[in-house]
C-alpha cells in the first residue's frame, strides 16, 4: 500500500500545475479508488508526444487511480473534422491508443474506454450542455476554446459548444479530476466555474506540459514535419530526428523535452539507462541514469547533439516497434486517406 | 374540395412574406395535406396578439394543412427563462394556447401539439443540431438570433444554439412550412441556409405581420402596458385600451393593427360586422363588413377614437371571455409568480 507522500508525488510529478490540489490531497486521503479521465478529439494522427499523457496515466494508475479515457469523437467534428470521417479517425485511435499503453507497459485492460457520442448524445447529457449554455457567454466561451479549437477568420459554433461539452463530461464521466495539457487550461477552469451552476460540484484539474515539437513550438498533429508518427518506421525516425532542432549547449528544444518527459520516464521507473555509444576519441560510451545528467553534459557541451540523437533515435526506435504498425496503417488509409 | 387558387389566397392572406413561393405552388397542387408548423418559446405570458398566428393557423387548416404547434419549452430556456420554472411556463401555454384556438371557433384536436423538449433531447436530433453548428458562423447565428432572443450585452451561448435548434426542428416535425412572425425571418433564412448542408430540404417559411403593442412598437410578453393579456378582465381591458395610442385620423397603432388582423378577420369569415354604438349627435350606430371602410372612416375623422375603443374593447371582452380564465389564473401563480 503506498503512503498519501507517495501517491501525491507520483501525482503530481512531471505537471505544470494543479487546481483544486487542496481537494487532490482529501481525496488521496479519503478515497481509496479516485477517478481521473484523460480525453483526445479524434482529430490528427497521435504522434510519440501522446506518450507523455500515457506515462502520467501509468503515475496515476500506480497511485490508486481508475482511468477513463475518453476518445472524443464529436470533439473532433466540432473541430473541423469532416463529419463524414469522424468515426473512421475514431477507429484509429481506438487502436493507436492501447497500442501506446502497451508499449509503455500498461494493460490496456486496466483502463475504461469511452466513445464520446455513446455518452454525450443522451438526452440528460444534452440537456447540461444546453443548460450550461445560458450561463456561459459567447465570448467567455471564445477565450476558453481558443487555444484547443482551430477556429480560423469567421469561426464556427461549434468551436463555442466544444468547451461547454468537455465540461459536461467531466460530470458524465463521474471523474474527480480531469488530466490534460496546460492547453486545456481555459476550458478546465470553465468547468470549474460552471458546473456548480448547474449543479454539479467542480472537479480537481491536473495539468502536464507540452511537448514542443521537433521543429517549431508544438508537437502538433496536423504538421507532419514538427512531429513522429507512431508508424514512422525507422528509417523515418532517423532523418527527423537529424533534421530535429538542437543547438549545442541550448536544451530548449522537443528533442530534449521528449527525452525527459518520456524517454527518462521509462528509464527511471524500469531502473534502465540511457546509453549513449560513441568512440574513444568523442569521450566514449556514457549512460545516464537521469534527465537532470544528461542536460547537465548538453549544457556543458560534453554531450553532443549528434550522439545524443543517434541514442535518442533508437529509443525512440525500440518503442515505435512495440507498436502494430501494421494494423494502424491499415486504419489511417480510412482515417487519414485525404491527408 | 377547395381550388388551388383558393386554397392559395388563404394561405397567403394577412401574410407579408413568403420564401419559397414557388414550392407554395407546387405543394398546394401535389400534397393533399401538406404539414406546417407554428412554435412559440413558453416565455411570458401570451397576450392577445397571439390571435392573430392563430388565426393564420385557421386558414392553414382550411386549406387542407395538418398543422402542428411546437411548445418550445428548451427555446424559453436558452432565451433567459429560467430552467427550474420552464416546465410551468409550458404547462401555461399547454392549456393557454389551445384555449386561443377555442375561441376562435378551432376545435384543438384537429391541432397537433408538441413539447419542444420531448422532441429535441433525441440522439439524433442533438447530432444534427452539433453537425449544423460546425457549418453556421458565430456572427451568422448571432445575426439571425438578434431580433428574437434578448441577447443583452454580453450574449450567452444559449442565444446562438436558439436558431440553430429552430433550424433543425423543421426537419424533425417532419414539415414542410414553418409559420413565423416576421420577425422570425433571419432564423428562418438561416434554417434554408443550412439544412441541405447536412442533408435536408429547405422548408418553406410563411410570415405573417407583427401586430403593434398598444403603447409603443411591439405588443411585447414582457411589457404589461403594451399588451392586453388573456387573463384580463373586462374592466381592464377598458382601461387599457382607453390608455392605449390612438391619435384621431392616423391609423397606424395597435388597435387598428388588431381590429384589421383579428376582430375583422373573424367578423368577415363569420360574415358578421363590427358595430359602432354612437349617440345620433355623433353621428349615429354605424356597422363595418370589413377594415378597409372602418381606416377610411378613422382616416376622414368620421371615426372618432373613442368610439372605436368602446367598440374595440367589446369586442375584446367578447373573445376573452370565451376563455377558461380561472385555469389560467391558478397555471399563472406557479409559472409568473416572480413576476
Amino acid at each position: 500500500m503506498m503512503s498519501f507522500k507517495n501517491k501525491f508525488d507520483l501525482v503530481k510529478r512531471n505537471t505544470t500545475e494543479i487546481i483544486g490540489e487542496d481537494n487532490l490531497v482529501l481525496l488521496l486521503k479519503e478515497k481509496k479508488n479516485p477517478v481521473v479521465y484523460w480525453g483526445t478529439a479524434t482529430t490528427g494522427k497521435p504522434h510519440i508526444g501522446y506518450f507523455f499523457p500515457m506515462l502520467k496515466i501509468a503515475d496515476l494508475l500506480r497511485a490508486g487511480f481508475k482511468v477513463k479515457i475518453l476518445l472524443a469523437d464529436l470533439h473532433a467534428a466540432l473541430d473541423n473534422v469532416e463529419w463524414s470521417i469522424v468515426d473512421k479517425r475514431y477507429d484509429y485511435y481506438k487502436k493507436a491508443i492501447p497500442e501506446m499503453v502497451k508499449a509503455i507497459g500498461i494493460n490496456p485492460k486496466n483502463l475504461e474506454f469511452i466513445k464520446g457520442s455513446e455518452m454525450q448524445l443522451k438526452p440528460d447529457y444534452m440537456y447540461d450542455v444546453l443548460k450550461m449554455s445560458s450561463y456561459v457567454s459567447v465570448r467567455d466561451s471564445n477565450k476558453a476554446a481558443a487555444e484547443v479549437v482551430k477556429m480560423g477568420d469567421n469561426p464556427k459554433l461549434s468551436g463555442l459548444i466544444y468547451p461547454l461539452m468537455q465540461a459536461v463530461d467531466e460530470e458524465y464521466l463521474r471523474v474527480d479530476c480531469q488530466l490534460g495539457g496546460t492547453d486545456q487550461r481555459k476550458i478546465m477552469v470553465l468547468a470549474r466555474e460552471n458546473l456548480p451552476k448547474i449543479g454539479y460540484d467542480r472537479r480537481i484539474e491536473i495539468m502536464h506540459p507540452l511537448i514542443p515539437g521537433l521543429i517549431g513550438k508544438k508537437m502538433s498533429a496536423s504538421d507532419d514535419n514538427s512531429k513522429i508518427d507512431l508508424t514512422d518506421d525507422e528509417e523515418t525516425v532517423k532523418r527527423k530526428i537529424n533534421k530535429a532542432e538542437c543547438i549545442e549547449g541550448d536544451p530548449n528544444n522537443g528533442l530534449m523535452s521528449f527525452l525527459k518527459y518520456v524517454i527518462m520516464v521509462i528509464k527511471f521507473d524500469n531502473d534502465k539507462t540511457f546509453k549513449i555509444q560513441r568512440a574513444k576519441k568523442y569521450g566514449g560510451n556514457i549512460e545516464y541514469k537521469n534527465y537532470e545528467d544528461i542536460e547537465k553534459d548538453f549544457v556543458e557541451k560534453k554531450l553532443h547533439p549528434m550522439d545524443l540523437k543517434i541514442a535518442l533515435a533508437r529509443e525512440i526506435s525500440d518503442l515505435l516497434s512495440k507498436i502494430d504498425v501494421e494494423s494502424l496503417n491499415k486504419l489511417a488509409e480510412k482515417a487519414y486517406r485525404n491527408i
